[in-house]
């Protein structure tokens, strides 16, 4: 854990094997996001084994290798720590994030999922420190998760952002066309699975979702110095 | 994670959430088992997220307080760590031996499992003081682990507590019936699920298999001193 990536923020790819088309997929398509400029990689797979796992980042680690993106595993603080990856991203049902955050150290990344009011009151309640980013959605309705909460839809997203002392970033089936209603909510950045895993060109499809969100950012910031 | 428990012998009980009846069914029988004179408790739950996961662990964690009986988590050392467990068990899809130990200290318990000899050789390949303890088994066909190996028999345990530079028990359907074949196959305990877990009386059946195991060693020492 290397502590450079207590912050994300732009396009950040969450990686489905089974989209990608298996293991190798999610590699391949971790190099062509990569090229097409992506800001960091979670890897995702809770049908994988431990070791599955364990082989799966430290390949995705090995493809990221120099390029200071930040690695982030979900669920699994042991992989994230037997692979030394950047951090953890945690959802309500796995490790409380103050226990990976004692697991991790100060210098790991850790985010959260929140996909509700009521669940960012809890997250509210962390002591400082504890979270970097919030993962907020989800936004619409997604077919990468099945079990995923109802869509929240960017009113729920802005409500999120405006009560959070954490960047967010917006998750849940966000295309291309989305980001400048993501910005507008103000979320650090967006969260793709499907918009990348599985496209047949991964770099083309995340190069246009890192120029339309640096779009986005760039008419935001426009706005609001009107 | 205490160091107290870099041997485990005699009766080992692996917990099953179904059998048991549900989590507060794991932490009763777990209760019962002490009563019994278990000499270690195994959590394993495939099925419980990790949140669960840890809730059960903390649940038996607090069943066993004052009685000097290791606590193990089944594949997850995060969650070990969370909740201070005596140690880990991990299976061949786990996370590597090796890694654990990195992960864990050398004062934790590391029990591996292997289902023939091709997996016996890998292990033996690990460096000194890596493993503690190899669950050897399915000894019989077992109902309690739908994706086991073959069973192996008795005189496949034999052939690996043989070789085995560390103790070995037995695992996979073992009864109170089978537990002089077991110790003459030369392990050093048999690890349970479903002769405990379920049973109408958790702590009689724990009884009677402690005391069979007793009088299995005691045979067995008795017919090497002749």
């Amino acid at each position: 854990v290397t502590g450079r990536a207590a912050t994300i923020t732009g396009i950040y790819l969450v990686t489905d094997t089974r989209l990608c088309g298996g293991p190798l997929g999610v590699v391949e398509t971790v190099r062509q996001a990569v090229r097409g400029g992506i800001a960091a990689v979670q890897v995702r797979d809770p049908r994988a084994t431990t070791r599955q796992l364990v082989a799966l980042c430290t390949a995705v680690r090995d493809a990221l290798a120099g390029s200071r993106i930040p690695l982030v595993v979900n669920d699994r603080v042991d992989v994230a720590l037997a692979v030394r990856a950047d951090g953890v991203h945690l959802g309500q049902d796995d490790l409380p994030p103050q226990v990976a955050r004692e697991l991790l150290g100060p210098g790991a990344h850790i985010g959260f999922s929140v996909s509700n009011e009521r669940e960012l009151a809890d997250a509210l309640t962390l002591p400082a420190g504890t979270v970097d980013l919030l993962g907020v959605g989800p936004v619409r309705d997604t077919p990468s998760k099945t079990d995923a909460a109802p869509a929240m839809g960017f009113d729920g997203l802005a409500a999120v952002c405006q009560l959070s002392a954490v960047p967010c970033v917006a998750i849940g089936g966000v295309k291309q066309a989305d980001l400048p209603a993501v910005r507008a909510a103000g979320a650090a950045g967006a969260a793709v699975v499907s918009a990348v895993c599985g496209h047949p060109d991964p770099r083309r499809a995340t190069q246009e979702l890192v120029l339309g969100w640096a779009a986005a950012v760039e008419r935001s910031e426009g706005g609001s110095r009107r």
